[in-house]
């Protein structure tokens, strides 16, 4: 069973041009990232009470098709890489009533401790680790 | 010399109304507020390195006019109330072309620790409590 | 039955004291009013696609307790005063683990044309007016 | 002599990582874009009167080095490509006080009319395409 994350726009979102604003996308994949590893009982918050942080190394969006405030989004998180020091979440997000894909949208992260220095989650937080391993697999076996 | 804060509207601080989204404001007021602090030394970053903090604890506006991006404003904030253990200040915001009074806004404030613990700055940061004291006498004699 | 919105706080919603930026409440509150509009099937979307605004007038916020990225909060509009031309709502904000109280809101509107002039909506739009109307005093009674 | 766009970094632009969070670049990334813009006397608000938007197509990120509330970020944008139709955007930012590289960024835009429609501007705004292209241009010249 797949983990989606469903997403009301709100009118704060939108710019003048009547559509959200671009930069919001960006937050709605911080959303629904973190919204799935609650999901898998490793929120950011369980994460952070022990020392851990996932900063944003790199983000990549494609805007394809307008979305406004009322509209709801539905957006799909899947690990593509992970190796215990790096990850790469790619992001699948349709228009719930259209059915049409909103963005294309990629983010890649690394793990650290609380002064922002790299963790090999393997060595460290091996429990961790094999959650984030897990997620991986599972995704792999249903392509 | 009084102390103005000119800041020009962005594109993403506009709502599909075609107008700046009015909880921007609220943010304008803490950028012409830090401004401000820089200018009489006592920066938030500053403050911030001797471990205090000054959290919000009330905020009023008043919207009387619009302004879009492209748009400057001009925002003139004034102790209004001081004591060592609040403050409040009031913020004079008018559109730059039209001289048009954009928004009336007060917000009050305290100063805490970093662990959000309230601070009497009199005691314990008598330099600083000089600094804020006379910002608001000196605007008291302009009146 | 009360209306009541449940809100989880996002991490790009929290500043570098670790709490939800105050600006950021003023955003919950549009977000639980335009919900509540949608509830009461007279959504902001509806009203727009009839070329009604609902810009804000006044906003008062006192903050009273903080939360943080993980934590929910609970967030119940209220109108205090309607009259077919202005619009005053309160809002019951707490957090929803502790059940203390977050924030003290009251925020003030008034319903405009595209071109942001104001109308009357008991002359203009009777139907959308008794709703209104409504609320309040349903909520007049349960006092 | 190259646009240079100097940006202080505010603090509701951090969060609880104590840094700026991630999706504001995007916004950094659009003001430097319409200052320059303004400064080549092609302002948006100029576009957006004679019917042309601007819309962003893809964004790219690479976050590179942290800063915070109250250091400044220069930003350099540069039309890498441009044909009248799209038009892709690099980006420098580095940290005024060390001189390190913020972000490497780059986005990819069009042009529309109002309601959205790709418009190819040396058919309808031949003018405007000029200044785009000599921009675009004078850039090449510098490499």
């Amino acid at each position: 069973m797949e983990f989606k994350y469903e997403r009301k726009i709100n009118y704060y979102e939108t710019d003048k041009m009547g559509i959200v604003h671009h930069s919001n996308y960006i937050r709605f994949l911080e959303e629904a990232r973190c919204r799935w590893m609650d999901y898998q009982d490793i929120s950011m918050e369980k994460m952070e009470e022990i020392g851990l942080t996932i900063p944003t190394l790199e983000i990549y969006c494609k805007y394809k098709y307008h979305v406004t405030s009322g509209d709801i989004i539905i957006i799909i998180p899947k690990i593509i890489e992970f190796n215990g020091v790096r990850m790469t979440i790619s992001y699948k997000v349709v228009d719930k009533k259209t059915g049409k894909e909103v963005i294309e949208a990629e983010s890649k992260h690394c793990f650290t401790d609380k002064t922002l220095k790299p963790i090999n989650l393997k060595r460290k937080y091996e429990e961790i680790y094999i959650k984030f391993h897990n997620l991986m697999e599972n995704y792999g076996l249903s392509k």
